[in-house]
């Protein structure tokens, strides 16, 4: 794995990867070069079989602050004002997000301080967050006139539509207790203790076959997608090849047998 | 504009449009006359400059009564037995709801007292609601034999599975502090601070950029139908056309230069 | 009817059929002759007149524990190493879980105890559901290497996605108190009340029109898989179809005349 200072890559011995994002002074804005950074560091997570689930946590006192306005803005000099740069970066950006979504691995997000606009949607993308009680979200682009659009996707795919248009069209701080109530993250914990709570859900989750874990998110958000009828069929035969995959019929004997399972990738 | 007694129409200088429902004896039902007058107002609204943002309140004890069954009942006159009356009314009022959807201004109920079928709809079909504490809601139509087929319709859209079958097919009446547990509503305050948190959540709203509102609001309802990849291929180019636009441009600038920003059209 | 001892039917005269899985000894496991008793008894209760509600209750300590694993291991044998076996049963459950969604007469879970995989999709498969309050809920399929990719399906459909993958990710217990938090379920109420809540929200279903209900719970079921426009311009058809029917005229007419509906199949 290449190492970057702005994104932090550390792999403990149970499999699980801890990503920081690194770039306090900027408040860990999803500069281009963060970007690729992340981009990279899911993708190779994804292929990596020592990596078995990912932490998504963050430096300094903003987890994650959105695209970093001046870069935009420096993105618009040129002829046609910035036209193909912003579709640069925004298919990147989009890109990095369904990453995380397509990536095999589980993603949790370790939230601490304010998460807004592309950082409330890094939130959104993970499957699973737990914050910190003192964390704050929003999607604030409407304050500067350009709507959190690309954001809303991950938010709307997370909480109601109301919850989701009074982030949206007020561009107010949610506190994190909201954000819990509203969906946008599994629970909060007090500071102190958000490390081990996310730890103990990545160990929980890292103790599990690779395999099984990579075969239901994909099909989690594929069935998602599709209507009841066409989900059940997809979801059966997704059922069917994962009963003859190796590590269920081990997994399915050891609970018989009242013995620990041995994964075959562990 | 044209002014009608059964819905007022208040229009402040800082763009924040209040709609009254004003036909009390008739527990605002959503008459014919209603539903021309609300349709006609969220058409003009939404191309009328000057309305920045929209307040759907209401007169009297009932926020709003849904369709007028006196009217329906009358409708069953003719050799169809009602079917041509039935269809131009359901499809107006489809036809009012669709129009607060895509509207591109956002819409705030404000809901004192009961709102049933219909009325409960219109709720759901705003883009935010907050309602007064003693506020309650319901799809009574199972009880007179009439699904809240159409309310339906919006109501899913807000609620879990759940809890819109509860309403729907126990016809019972939902107290507000449920009604914003279950997502129907953003939140509940006391009656007489409802005016005020409105019209406080308006305000903040109408200091936004127009231009950005409509298309967020445009681009919220349009993704939300999209599966999640052709979502962020439609978010993105909405991102970039929304940079290129001027007043993002300021909004930008106005955030990096710590000043205020100046909408074009404000 | 035919009678099973393993499911229990008891149909009281206010039209409320009472289901019981009772094979306690297996946890009320989905076996085969499980799924065939179910899935029958749906059919049939669909299409009896007298039936107006369903309750899916369960005797015992366990709701139900999902698929019968040792029934399913012994489906291994055999040249294809259980392909076709795991087909007919994957097809066979999907069958029995849609056929809930797709029954004319609503249906509640009252769940009591444990109800995890294949069990806890029943109960996200109802459309109703309470819970004793010391009931749990669980996708343990990670547990032994079987994903829960078919619960899924109903669970995805009920509560929101970071809830969903937090259950199915981690295989975790969800309390009752949790389970109504988030949408699983309508709510809780103490063991002893449990069966008086149910049948008192079961006789209020059972005391409208089953015509009624049924066109209701079609319809939800149908423009909940439509984009808006088309949702609505399907459940407005639904509604004049509604209206012309006998007891919405009846129904109309009672209210309106302040007396009792008689309905046509009561």
């Amino acid at each position: 794995m290449t190492q970057s200072d702005i994104l932090l890559r550390e792999l403990d011995d149970s499999g699980i990867l801890r990503l920081t994002l690194n770039d306090v002074g900027r408040r860990n804005a999803l500069s281009e070069a963060m970007l690729t950074a992340l981009g990279g560091a899911f993708t190779e997570a994804g292929r990596d079989p020592l990596v078995r689930v990912i932490v998504l946590a963050a430096n300094g006192p903003a987890y994650c602050a959105g695209h970093d306005l001046k870069e935009m803005t420096a993105g618009r000099d040129g002829p046609d004002g910035g036209w193909a740069y912003f579709t640069r970066i925004m298919t990147q950006c989009s890109g990095v997000m369904q990453g995380i979504v397509n990536c095999p691995k589980p993603v949790i997000a370790e939230v601490t301080g304010v998460a807004t606009a592309a950082g409330c949607q890094l939130v959104a993308s993970c499957d699973l967050a737990i914050a910190a009680d003192t964390a704050r979200f929003s999607t604030p682009g409407v304050h500067i006139g350009l709507f959190c659009s690309t954001p809303m996707v991950a938010l709307s795919r997370n909480v109601a539509n109301k919850h989701a248009m009074e982030m949206l069209l007020t561009g107010d701080m949610t506190p994190a207790d909201r954000a819990a109530e509203i969906g946008l993250v599994n629970r909060t914990v007090g500071t102190d203790d958000l490390r081990d709570a996310v730890m103990e859900m990545a160990r929980k989750i890292a103790s599990k076959s690779s395999m099984t874990l990579a075969t239901g998110k994909r099909a989690f958000y594929a069935q998602r997608e599709m209507p009841l009828a066409e989900a059940y069929a997809y979801a059966s035969q997704v059922m069917v090849d994962n009963m003859l995959a190796r590590d269920a019929e081990e997994g399915i004997g050891a609970f018989i047998e009242k013995r620990a399972p041995q994964w075959q990738d562990a």
